[in-house]
């Protein structure tokens, strides 16, 4: 199934809002806080705890920074089995080689294979819940726990240093399924790509004619300055060609170029044309 | 261009060597160390800092944990300048929306089209770099030093908060770029967005240094022939900057230009610099 043929902006929050960060015996509260600003950084909301090292703790509000909402919100469970009863999908974050195989996808495969369930789920009227799992700082998730999973998701790191810090690594889930939900959704959100030429740029595109324009009145004035022969031409006018073209120029930029290169002329006594 | 046709695994972790990773008067020395962990966890070994807050400090490199090599082999600078003299291409990490436009892209993008870049320069036998550029804690980075940059890079955040902690900004910008190589290095079907860099392009890209030294050289220029008037500066050098960043001028057109100049001054009986 393609998932961009059902899911719209709407789907695509409701994408995210479907999405619940579980954190395992997390040691150290400041992870549990950054986690939180995370989360929310990518649009999601909903965190769960089983059994905290600590919680709550002002170091964890600290981190979550203007995510505290999602730490008071935030459930705190005493086993993984009430954490993920209303889950649909388990994904547990995992190092790479375990003892016993299981499905492993990368965080872009997974977000892809999550949002697609989400939009099957919904088209049939579905509410669907998905974890996103994550272990102990130093020990990760627990083989027990890796087999509660549907899937196992892997962040494909260094491998002489694999080690993400646990909040980094929700970032960077997190990140792909909102790029994904975006992406799928066609969001202004994500619609921001290079095009200086797009509807946000300050300045209209100049036509070939106002580029021809400034071309011509450069040549010219290279020649008056003494820089150019055109009786030896070389290649530098196809290389200044290639320069202006590529850069789409805007109408203000050939004002300015041209501005000055009256100017030039008008410095050394030559009439603009 | 097709980066697949060019990147193998070695040039997958060649192209991770060539990012170098600038942190701007960085306030929390934690954020240092954070941000080198998420360095080498995707492959990445270069650090720079310029003018950071408190370094070297036992909270960065508690924070390090096992990267504590890169924090020991990271640069100090005293200015933006300096510490991106070497680098081809500078990718400025931004918030949306600002009021002079900049070609902004997503990390996606962003990461496909430095590997393009990349794959490009070094099947000419050049060694590029890249600095992928972060701003202080609160305030981000300058408008001046926005204005630095080829590119400017978004995270596509939530617009109720979008505030990502500095080194899970470094680690999702990181992770793009691991992703896009490894991608490229194992998927032969993979089209890389192609770039005005492509295999034909004959001269290689200039430096941040040389290109800043074209830019002072305009702008003196223009100053001598009365086009510009730094008491009354208005928003030329940010224009003149915009266009011939996102240009990414190669060292031949450099010359041309710094050439032209050179005339121009010679014509109305100045020094050149």
């Amino acid at each position: 199934m393609n998932a961009s043929d059902l899911i719209g902006p709407d789907l695509a929050q409701g994408f995210l809002d479907s999405l619940v960060v579980v954190l395992m015996r997390t040691t150290h509260p400041g992870n549990i806080g950054a986690a939180a600003r995370a989360c929310k950084t990518m649009g999601l909301s909903q965190l769960r705890l089983v059994e905290p090292g600590e919680f709550p703790c002002e170091e964890a509000t600290r981190r979550a920074s203007g995510a505290s909402d999602i730490l008071e919100r935030s459930q705190v469970f005493s086993s993984l089995d009430d954490a993920v009863a209303d889950c649909h999908l388990v994904v547990g974050a995992s190092a790479r080689s375990r003892k016993m195989q299981w499905p492993l996808m990368n965080p872009r495969d997974c977000a892809n294979e999550l949002l697609s369930v989400f939009a099957s789920e919904v088209s049939k009227g579905a509410r669907p819940r998905f974890a996103l799992l994550f272990g102990q700082e130093a020990s990760g998730l627990s083989n027990d726990e890796l087999q509660r999973c549907n899937y196992h998701v892997n962040i494909p790191a260094n491998a002489e240093y694999a080690s993400l810090n646990l909040a980094m690594a929700v970032q960077v889930l997190a990140y792909e399924c909102r790029m994904c939900a975006l992406v799928s959704s066609e969001d202004d959100a994500l619609n921001v790509v290079g095009t200086q030429n797009g509807e946000q740029w300050d300045e209209v595109l100049a036509s070939n004619a106002e580029l021809e324009g400034m071309i011509a009145h450069l040549e010219k004035t290279m020649v008056e300055v003494g820089y150019h022969d055109p009786a030896n031409p070389r290649m530098l006018v196809p290389r200044l060609r290639r320069l202006f073209q590529r850069t789409k120029l805007d109408t203000m930029e050939i004002n300015i170029l041209r501005g000055f290169y009256k100017s030039v002329q008008k410095a050394i006594g030559h009439k603009s044309p």
